[in-house]
């Protein structure tokens, strides 16, 4: 059966040109192209095989993962590879690595806070990989919190260098990717002590290890910090501990340039500069300029979101095709688990989430241009708005990632548990987004912040802007009734859009009338956090149905392909509505007929989706390599190689497994008395 | 400061008598007693360490619960446990083992459906652990659906034998526990075929593996499927698949006897027999007796879903009592997180889960013996809703508890994602709960066609019994109207009961109403089953809700014991109310005024749980070494102890990892094309 499609039938029930499709999930035929090189280069080159990588111990799975990362590289230089098909060959071969942290955070720290000297210094030695860096910031008492951090760094006017130290075991550097064993320098964050004050934390270059043998160098402890979450999964990085016991570093390796690039922070810090004789000169940067960096960093981890979500929803589609359970009658085969509705109703809304998610981070691309043209023009009018608005799509895209990958694998029955369906790596690899660069939760509080100050301001004739901009019709919002008679109604993109945008209005405003019955604001704040939380969320949907809605109003090519699209944007808007019903009833947005027939839309829009179903997961372009799932392979020849792969477990190696005869054959023959146990 | 309690003022906070909740947790001072000494014996020996479980590669981790499961047998033997004590010790040892399914399935299997002559055969070999045996049900291409495997038993009436076959892929035996590596026979589901006439699924006891030299028998391919999701985890039970090429076994092996037992089912199996000359001769048990079984499976599952969560629950809110991060003015010590409002409102609400799913395990277990009971009286008048009751609950509590449990991670923060948290091995090896023993969904629309079954019987005359006896009040809940009228009115139980009960009815006569439209009503179900799955949902939760109330009734000792579970009952249902409050305004059960005040008493219960939170933790009575957990020890010593774990990481065995010397260091020095990647 070696060739045989098994889900043809499916694809050529396809209403639209899936080719076209394509591009637009790409975002250009040029990144199509580029991508699609890149992924394919990496699926036919078995040095990139990682198909055994759940069945390895830590220590072989991570001499695997030095192996690859640094093939990789090696390739990246024969075939003169620039910077954005780097990057997309990394990113196909799929295996956290040290050199991740390297270019992704140690290399820009320094681009981004370093002096022009400092560049000059250490930026050619990274980018040819003499050494390796890492991004030192968070410590075992302190993730959230950066302004807590404990690590110090004292300047000694006698010898003009920073003492490194870790003062207390809280203080030690707990996390960060490839410090554990491979970094040889590290950006280290620590408190700036001079003259015996503490001027917060600031940014310092820290060689770790040895040149010359790779040992840690004098005064420094470092490790990784032990197994995470899942087999293979993150397993492949290093995360490290670190501590320092008064370690002394020259004085211009304290990061001294004015632009940052901030990573992971949750709050501004500080670049500022030491003088020879120890004095501390503020930094006259614009605190409000770090923002714009967080938001370059955040739409990545929104673009990321759509792929990880579409890469389970593209396993869990092709499967629910491929399975058959139940219906048969007199002999005739069972029936394809993506024709019961239960599935659909579960499968569709996180095939729509993905489009969605793509489309919101294409925009926040374009944000981020929008924000920095804006900066450097001194306008910073846009900075805070742009700000929560990013930090809320963070959360709101890579939550719903990690729930919408469970609950695929769930979709895949009893298979989904097994390794070899790719699912619980996924899953395992993904979660930590919920949590790194900002926790969902604290940058929710932040989007409340923001949602509430704009509210407070309304009176006062400042307009809202950005995607704000909705409560500047506010009054309008508090009192509008929505129109739906029938549910095709719902099919109205502005009837979809009010009604999300009065949910929110009336959410931000309910919380802040509450929160003026406090006498002390933040007491208020605290104490109502849950339903501030509730609020920010709806503003977040809000904003990604209304970048969607958006991007139906582009021009888009294709044969059928805005119709499919218009279709995943009814689904992802009125599944939403359906979810989140108590919103939109209490603040009396609709009606509870006019939410019923939402979810009769709802049924309607599914059957739809149904017969392009496979073809919507095909446009995402996805080799069987880059997917590791056998459960997803293209061609949905799912059983014999589920079986195939299942000998390949090192269990199988030997019939009689090691322990049956120190252990097992002495209780069958009742002779346990005698066993070494 | 080894043996100081760090968590000692939270403990002195609790304004109740722990001991005693200890007690009303375990069910009852003699079921506390026994699972105490159990806990601790297996606590106190070191041979049953797994502290580095999710350490190692999988031959390593295998052979280490080989030796735990025998060392567990002799115990048992040596101590002479009673089978309540073996069963308590089993599970304290916490370690998926092909003991769990010998006992578990192949023993009572047996037993249930065994001839007497069967049974005095097989039995005691298999009580002296003399054979080994497991369960294979499941295949390839069939789990939910178990009407539709594959595998034959055909009789041959010239050898007296039946002949066991896989006759195609789909039908390999796939998933039965301790069949991969460790069974030497199985109980084997297969269609029987005699006289070429197919007569459905029947049970048969098959040898695998020699007695002599464990090596699989002519005829039979078996193996493990394969590493499954997490570390440690499930990988130490060797889930298995098995191939049968016409292997012969004597007519007396088929399982003849008319009481079953029947696990995974979510259809009955047959017990019939077959004559020397080949003739069927169906059984004569009332198909309804089946049922019975199944309401004792799903009893257990729902009590270790409250187990697990608990388990979860007590690492988080440890964790968050030791863990402080942001609000530090003036050098004082940060805040707690669990005195966030936002960490109480997604932590608590667990918490009462868990008691909530105790109460109504404890009560399925009355239902159980109240079923027999009726059962051998020959009434089978509540076995219909008592079946649909207890599918019900398994699916509601176990998908509650895997969300539960990643939750707990989440709020653990990024230390949550440390296997040395416990938590991901934790949420690994339960999640499978929503698949087995009936897909969760699947269940749900059991209890859906149940529902919509005592709906269209309610004009007939015949009362609704049991759980849904709240349907013969149907009328008065269709107009009835909330009462509410300030926040404390929500904790007036009868306010509570009324609102769900009224809930549940109107979404149930709301899908039948809609189901009268469609003239095929199978056509009907299908196309509203998402609809279905949410009244089903909303009547599983009145049951949970209702027996929590009920607990209430009785009378509870202990100084402040009732008072605490007063509170968790109000945020368990208000919780509910409030996640679910677009059912409760789309029903108009209760009005958006009403709703908002049920959500400012759930705040206001919040803080009265936030003073005993460690306490009702601590009354689960789980040792350190139950919950594995560095975040959740009892005495809150956190980081110095996660510091520590860190280094027995393999990685940290050396200093300069395997793998620099190869790969890495030839990269440092620019040496990459020599090398050999």
């Amino acid at each position: 059966m070696e060739g045989v499609d098994h889900l043809a039938p499916e694809r050529n029930k396809a209403q639209f040109d899936v080719d076209e499709m394509k591009i637009v999930w790409a975002g250009s035929r040029d990144v199509f192209e580029v991508s699609d090189r890149m992924a394919r280069l990496v699926a036919s080159d078995p040095a990139f095989r990682k198909d055994n990588r759940t069945m390895l111990g830590r220590k072989e799975l991570f001499k695997n993962t030095l192996r690859k990362a640094t093939y990789a590289w090696k390739r990246i230089i024969e075939l003169r590879l620039n910077e954005q098909e780097a990057k997309q060959l990394r990113s196909y071969v799929d295996e956290p690595a040290f050199t991740d942290l390297h270019w992704g955070m140690f290399v820009p720290a320094i681009q981004g806070q370093g002096t022009d000297e400092q560049q000059q210094k250490w930026l050619p030695l990274a980018h040819k990989m003499q050494i390796i860096g890492c991004y030192a910031q968070t410590e075992l008492g302190h993730g959230s919190n950066v302004q807590g951090l404990e690590t110090t760094a004292t300047f000694d006017p006698k010898t003009d260098e920073f003492v490194i130290h870790s003062p207390t075991l809280t203080s030690s550097k707990w996390w960060p990717g490839g410090l554990g064993k491979m970094s040889t320098h590290a950006v280290v964050y620590a408190r700036l002590i001079t003259n015996g004050q503490d001027h917060g934390v600031h940014g310092f270059i820290v060689q770790l290890r040895s040149l010359d043998d790779h040992l840690p160098l004098p005064g420094i402890t470092v490790g990784d910090i032990g197994m995470k979450f899942g087999n293979g999964a993150y397993n492949t990085m290093d995360n490290g501990v670190l501590r320092f016991d008064h370690v002394r570093i020259p004085r211009n390796q304290m990061l001294m340039r004015s632009v940052l690039l901030l990573y992971l922070f949750l709050t501004p810090l500080l670049v500022s500069q030491v003088t020879r004789e120890g004095k501390y000169v503020q930094s006259n940067v614009p605190r409000q300029l770090v923002y714009g960096t967080m938001v370059y960093v955040r739409q990545t981890i929104v673009a990321d979101a759509s792929t990880a979500l579409s890469r389970a929803v593209c396993i869990a589609t092709r499967y629910s095709a491929v399975r058959r359970q139940f219906g048969s009658h007199n002999g005739s085969p069972e029936t394809q688990v993506i024709d019961y509705k239960t599935q659909q109703a579960r499968l569709f809304p996180l095939l729509a989430s993905a489009y969605a998610f793509r489309f919101v981070g294409e925009w926040l691309k374009w944000l981020y241009t929008d924000v920095t043209r804006r900066l450097q023009a001194n306008d910073f009018s846009t900075l805070p708005e742009a700000h929560a608005c990013t930090a809320g799509l963070k959360s709101l895209t890579t939550s719903a990632t990690a729930d919408g990958i469970e609950e695929c694998r769930k979709l895949c029955g009893g298979h989904g548990y097994l390794c070899s369906s790719g699912l619980p790596e996924l899953f395992a690899v993904y979660v930590p987004a919920c949590t790194y660069e900002g926790d969902n939760i604290v940058l929710l509080l932040q989007v409340a912040r923001h949602l509430m100050k704009t509210v407070s301001q309304l009176g006062s004739g400042k307009k809202p802007v950005g995607t704000t901009a909705y409560m500047g019709r506010v009054e309008h919002l508090m009192q509008c009734c929505c129109d739906v008679q029938k549910a095709e109604d719902w099919l109205r993109p502005n009837v979809v859009l009010e009604a999300f945008e009065a949910r929110a209005a009336r959410m931000s405003v309910a919380c802040a009338k509450n929160l003026s019955q406090f006498t002390n604001q933040e007491q208020g704040f605290q104490e109502l956090a849950a339903d501030l939380v509730e609020a920010a969320v709806a503003h977040c949907q809000l904003i990604v149905v209304s970048k969607f809605l958006e991007k139906l109003q582009q021009d888009i090519p294709g044969k059928g392909v805005k119709q499919q699209l218009e279709v995943l944007c009814g689904v992802y808007s009125l599944f939403l509505l359906h979810k989140y019903q108590g919103d939109f009833l209490s603040t009396g947005c609709i009606t509870p007929t006019q939410a019923s027939l939402a979810n009769e839309q709802l049924r309607s829009l599914y059957s739809q989706v149904r017969p392009n179903a496979i073809a919507l997961v095909d446009a995402f372009n996805y080799t069987d390599h880059y997917l590791g799932s056998v459960l997803g392979r293209y061609d949905g020849n799912v059983y014999p190689n589920l079986y195939e792969e299942a000998w390949k477990d090192p269990l199988n190696d030997s019939v009689v497994p090691d322990g049956y005869h120190e252990y097992v054959r002495p209780m069958l023959k009742q002779q346990l008395r005698n066993a070494r146990l």
